[in-house]
């Protein structure tokens, strides 16, 4: 399928039975995630740039200002990596060697296109605020014109990807399960702690629940 | 100062106030950091890697297997920038267009150099995994020769670098103030969770504090 095409760049080299190629869990990671990382490169060097990001369908959408430097690089075409990674705990070996992180990870190379044409560009706009915050685009001051020129809309098609994952415990050598050494893990997760209401609040505005619940663990 | 140094390449473009150059403030987010972003090139194309990484001084350290294309990328001197990014909160404003996140990151431009000098490297590895698990390597199992041969760490000096935070609430428009819409900010962290014991636990041996308590915001 053209959408996880397992090329030779995506290809998980090392370890590979830690490669995952299949749709679903490419998805499934990358609706966890909030922030990417995107890799392009100006004069040779490489620059690596953390930005919010959204999955729709096999496309990935950015978005930020016009003026930003990586997102008119990538709206000029270049190539780009975008890396999106969940940190699921810290894995302790009885040796210093296994030690390890558990993570899942996804990795999907390829070319931007700015999106330009107006509507579909505020639907962009809309589809990228919803998957950050399902059920507030319908609450909040639409974009006007001025806004919109301001923005700069980006699609990547999720056409090469790969994720990466390890999810297990700690695995030791035989004869180190005999050290009277504490093994395990530490899980870890981006959590959201309870919200924090603007000082500005105009009056009986209450805290809406997908703000007091929130989480990036859900189904699209 | 050169470990600040404020090159074209580092110089934060968009939004200067949002730079940040000094060194201890570079250092705090790199030691909150856990899993840093690698970018580098290979036949013109970026690639985006995640890894753990460490601080020691005025350098990142980072380590892997020998076989990782990432680790041999970086030792063999190709240009690279390695990003660390901290998600605080989602900020929430009353319009489409001022939703932003609060992050702080670093970018550390720079050349890798493998360690190679088996005492250097071994110490490489200790300064590693202390920063990571403070107070675990003399409980551990230490590395054999095997395991070191296995292991590549290499050094990156932190001369080229540069910080960049957003920090605040919500700032909208003034006429959007006189909205019936929540703003604010719903905090985010990477937050960890009670341990979780191997099965195969050598009897009687107890979670340590260090892992009971396990924390990123240290000072070092």
């Amino acid at each position: 399928m053209k959408h996880n095409a397992r090329t030779e760049r995506t290809r998980v080299k090392r370890l590979p039975k830690r490669g995952i190629y299949d749709q679903a869990s490419i998805h499934r990671i990358l609706d966890e995630g909030l922030v990417a990382h995107v890799g392009f490169v100006v004069d040779g060097q490489p620059y690596v740039v953390p930005t919010a990001y959204a999955r729709d369908g096999e496309r990935l959408l950015l978005h930020g200002s016009a003026a930003s430097r990586m997102l008119r690089t990538l709206a000029s075409g270049a190539d780009c990596c975008v890396t999106v990674t969940l940190t699921d705990a810290l894995v302790l070996a009885r040796s210093a060697f296994h030690h390890s992180m558990n993570y899942r990870s996804v990795v999907v190379l390829g070319r931007a296109r700015a999106i330009e044409d107006p509507a579909a560009k505020l639907e962009a706009f809309r589809l990228f605020f919803e998957a950050v915050i399902p059920g507030r685009w319908d609450t909040v001051r639409l974009p006007n014109q001025k806004e919109m020129d301001q923005t700069l809309l980006v699609e990547i098609p999720i056409d090469e990807a790969s994720a990466k994952a390890r999810t297990e415990g700690a695995l030791d050598e035989e004869d180190d399960y005999a050290l009277p050494v504490w093994a395990g893990l530490i899980p870890l997760a981006l959590t959201p702690a309870a919200p924090v209401p603007d000082d500005r609040l105009f009056d009986g505005v209450t805290t809406p629940d997908y703000a007091t619940h929130y989480t990036r663990k859900r189904g699209r």
